[in-house]
Parts: structure tokens; C-alpha cells; sequence
């Protein structure tokens, strides 16, 4: 109800004063997948690559929430602002996302230095991966220090968002039984840094030494980063400091040795791939007759045409505009 | 060693037929993403589509693996042949996989009408999910009766694979504290049958009213499919013959009322764009000029070029086949 008569902001520039509504805002934005998302995204990117970007994964029960929270107020005591994606795979019919922001926001709810913000699963393939990217451009350009990533699953695609972090952090919880499937969840490549979290229960030194186990099975170069495994009891905040503090180290070390230069180079070539993999799809759609799309599936659906001779056939039409139905 | 000068049967030839190192050897092809790979899928496709694909998930301690191999001995007991793609993501470096395959396979090993296979997590997002539904076009033309999808986790990837069967099972466990958080995953949408496995267990009456209590905030048609909640006691075997039950009475429903058309034709566009975004990538960056490609990551890499301009650049500069380097 403003009675000037000046236009409003931009979006992007209230985002880069850091303004948490803008954020918010423009969160939603990217996560809508709206042209003004992607125009936004255009407007910030270049005023990024300051926030450590920290990804934090581990099977559910881990106590990554708990961690999380712990995390970001041990990083608010030392003066760092911090930024939170949390993506959670609700269901959009509990309507868990937007609950648990409010739950885990009150925690942090006086403090302006933090701003947490969920993201569901949805979508295609690869929709969640571009989300999360989008959104912690947004946290960094706000000014954010630290952007903490956190994933729920332990499926391919949340591996695929957490390797993508400056650091890249596994949590795994002992005495559940089954720390050979924690081993084997495909996240042992992953971690930068391991947490081994409820480490005052019986069966953290196993954890620890099976650990240590399959990081011995690795070779690792004269200043190549080796990842330590860092114990932590999140509810009391035991071990807290030191898991900063080692994030902070993997950063540094990350720095100093090229190894995140090439980690930006390969999340530059995966953001890449993944946009001209939707806009080709979608410009090879558009250059079909009217229904031919719909009629390649529906042979694919009825086993007449395999998927790889319909994949060629229609980029061959596409590419030499000449569409008809065969 | 054969002394015959008759050629070798061709590999789609021997599959056609049955034998299990066929069928081994074109797993493992199409595994690889060889050329080899997509030309059996293509002499195979045309010969699928009896066998009914069954996907199985769930969280980590659900008790899948038990659970599947109690399913494999009542389908066999009822006669069907089975065949089973395991979807471990498994460390390279453990070999899980394998270790995994042998150890199962002992429990069938003398059984030729069952065969069972684990496929690791490698590769690019939604490399995955390509292997997994070429896997089951295998298994359908080598005439599987039923082909059982199990994944282990439950990330996007995996629910995106499950939900594409003809029939999708998620397998939930009460007393682990945390049905909520079960509830919160993402699964809730894509089941047509629950599974409360270690319904011996204190709170699985709990497990069971909070599912009921989800899926009456959904409204189904009168010819619609309600997902029934089936529990198991998968060690003892107690409620398998249910479940099996269950899952062919979905398939006989979903026959009946045009749903598994409808799933078929999801399952080809999810093919179809997949291949041709993964074919368009390349032939995209086949286009530019020796190093461009690479060049623009940098770029994006140094913030310098952010990921949606620099997607329609490289598109712009491949479709008008005019390249330079900026």
C-alpha cells in the first residue's frame, strides 16, 4: 500500500540486498520452473561463487535434521549467515514440506543470520537436481556465507545433488545393523567428509573402523583430499565444532589444490547437459507434425516401435524439417 | 569348442528362447549402454509386453530382499517363471552387487525358472532408470512371466522406476518410529498395493491406520483402483500368498479398465524423452567447434556465463550451424 510513485524494485536486486522475502519469493520462482525464474537466474548468477556450498546426505533415521540445526547454529555463534535448501520428497497431499519448515524454523525464528527453506520432489527426471541448483544461486547471491544442502533419500538423485556441493558430507548412524547397506548405499564415493552421527550408541566404533575399512581400499594422492570421519551426538552438540571445523578445512584444502575448480567444472557441464537436454526435447516436439508425438508413444506404448529407432526417427524428422506421421 | 561350422546363434535369437546366459550376457550389454546393447533391445522390443512387471520398494530395513525372495517361491509354487532386477546402488570398490547376486541366487539356484540380476548405480542421472527398463524388455522377451523391479532406495530415481511398472508395491516397516516419515517420502502416490511388512510388530496397527488415514484424503472413481494394504510377515512367509494375490489382481484391474494402457503410455514418453534428450546432447555438442563445448563450461564454471544463457547459445549456434568460439 505504498503511496510512491516510483516502480517497484526488481526482484533480483531485493534478492541481492539479501532481503529474506525476495528470497523467498524468488525461491518459489525457480522452483515453479516459470520464465521469471529463469530470467532471475540469468540476473544473479554472475554475482555468485562466494557461499561455501555444504551438501549433507545419509540414510533416513540418520539425525540430519537435528545435525542440520545444530550445524547452523554452530556457524551462526562464530558470525557466518546461513542459507538451507532441505529437499524433502513429500507427498503434496500431506502437505509435509511447508510443515516441517515452519517446525524447524522456529528454532531459528529471531535469528535474521538464517533462512531455511524446503523444496519437494516433483516433476520430471532431473527437475530436482535443477531446482536445488537454482535455489542455492539464489541463497548465495542473497549473501549467504554458508548454503547447506540437505537431502532426505539416498537415491541417485539426491547423491547426484550432494556430490555437486563444495562439500560434500555423509552422515551414517551406528547400531541400527546395518551398516554394510549404510556402505553399500553408493554414498561411501561420495562424502568429502564423513559424520558418524548418535556416536555415544554402542556399534560407533565398528562404524568407524568399517569406515575406515573402505577408505583404506582407496588411494589417495600426496595432496589429494583424504575424507574424515567426524563423530558427533547432534542432540547434546557433541563433536559439532570439529564438523565445522572440518568442513571449513575440506573447503580451504579445496581451494588451494584446484580440486574445487574442477568440481565447478563438472557442475557446470551437468547444469549444462541437463537445460540442453529439456530445450532440445522441446524444440524437437515443436518441429513434429500436429499428434505426431503423441502417436510415436502411443506405437512405443503398443510395442510397434522400440524406444531407440522412435528416439531416431523423431530427431531425424526434426532435424531435416521434413514431419510427416508415418 | 564346438567343431560345428554352423555361425553362432544370434545373441536376441538365444534370449528369444530363454537361456539364462543369454539373458545374463543382454543384461549386461545394455548395462554398458554399448551399441550392442541397443540393437538387441530393438530386435527384442516387438516381443514384450506379456510379462507383468511388479515394482518393489521401500525404505532401507524394510525387509525387501526377504520379502521378494518368499514372493519368487509362491509365484513359482503357483508355476509362473520369474525374473528379478535388483537396483543396488551399490560402491564399485565393495562389489556388492555381485556378492549380493550370488547370495541370493543360492536360495533359486536350483530352480532354472528363476533369475535374478543386480544392477548398480552408475552413470549419469537417469542412466539408471534406462538400464532398469531395458533389463525388463530382456526378461519380458525371454518370457518371465512376472519381472520383479526392486529398488533399494528411495530417492526420485527409484520411485520414478517403481511407479512405472504395471503393478508398484511399496513396503513399509511399523516401529521404526518414523511412519511419518515413511508417509513423507514421496511413495504414498505411486503405490497399488501396501505392504506393512513385520506386521508381527508392535505399531503395525498404527502403520496401518496411518496409511488408511492418507488414502482417505484421496478420492477414487468407481472404477478406480484403491491401493489395499496387505501385511506380511516376510520371514515366516505369512501373508505372501495375499500379497501375490493382490498384485495380479491390480494387473487383472488395471487390463479391465484401460489404467494400464494409460501406464504404458507414460512409460513410453518417459522412454522417448529420455533417448532423444540424451542423442540431442550430443548431437548438439557434435555441432560446435573442436573445444566450445568445454569453453562454456568454463565459463559457467567461472560464473562468467550463466547455465540458461549458455544452454540456448550452444543450442542456437548447433541448430543455425553457425560455431565460433565467443
Amino acid at each position: 500500500m505504498s503511496d510512491s510513485p516510483m516502480p517497484p524494485e526488481p526482484l533480483a536486486d531485493r534478492v541481492l540486498r539479501g532481503d529474506p522475502r525476495a528470497i523467498a519469493r524468488a525461491i518459489s520462482l525457480v522452483e515453479s520452473e516459470s520464465h521469471a525464474g529463469t530470467s532471475l537466474i540469468r540476473a544473479l548468477f554472475s554475482r555468485t561463487g562466494r557461499a561455501i556450498v555444504v551438501g549433507i546426505t545419509g540414510p533416513p533415521g540418520a539425525g540430519k535434521s537435528t545435525l542440520v540445526d545444530r550445524l547452523i547454529a554452530e556457524i551462526r555463534r562464530q558470525g557466518p549467515t546461513v542459507g538451507v535448501v532441505a529437499v524433502d520428497p513429500t507427498s503434496p497431499f500431506t502437505g509435509g514440506a511447508v510443515l516441517g519448515d515452519r517446525l524447524r524454523m522456529q528454532a531459528h525464528a529471531e535469528d535474521a543470520g538464517v533462512f531455511i527453506r524446503s523444496m519437494a520432489t516433483r516433476g520430471h527426471l532431473g527437475g530436482l537436481s535443477r531446482a536445488t541448483a537454482d535455489a542455492t544461486v539464489v541463497l548465495d547471491a542473497a549473501g549467504r556465507d554458508v548454503v547447506i544442502v540437505e537431502t532426505v533419500g539416498v537415491g541417485q538423485d539426491e547423491v547426484e545433488i550432494v556430490r555437486l556441493a563444495d562439500v560434500s558430507v555423509v552422515t551414517l548412524v551406528p547400531g541400527t545393523g546395518d551398516e554394510v547397506q549404510a556402505l553399500k548405499a553408493g554414498i561411501m564415493e561420495i562424502a568429502d567428509v564423513f559424520v558418524v552421527n548418535k556416536a555415544d550408541r554402542e556399534g560407533a566404533d565398528r562404524l568407524v573402523a568399517a569406515i575406515e575399512a573402505n577408505l583404506s581400499l582407496q588411494t589417495f594422492g600426496p595432496h589429494e583430499w583424504r575424507p574424515p570421519i567426524v563423530q558427533t551426538v547432534a542432540t547434546t552438540g557433541q563433536g559439532i565444532d570439529a564438523l565445522w571445523a572440518t568442513i571449513s578445512g575440506c573447503r580451504a584444502h579445496a581451494g588451494a589444490t584446484g580440486a574445487g575448480r574442477e568440481r565447478a567444472r563438472v557442475r557446470g557441464e551437468q547444469r549444462l547437459r541437463e537445460l540442453v537436454a529439456r530445450r532440445c526435447v522441446d524444440w524437437v516436439r515443436g518441429r513434429l507434425a500436429p499428434g505426431e508425438w503423441d502417436e510415436t508413444i502411443a506405437r512405443i506404448a503398443d510395442r510397434q516401435f522400440d524406444p531407440y529407432s522412435a528416439a531416431e526417427s523423431v530427431l531425424d524428422k526434426a532435424l531435416s524439417g521434413r514431419s510427416t506421421i508415418a
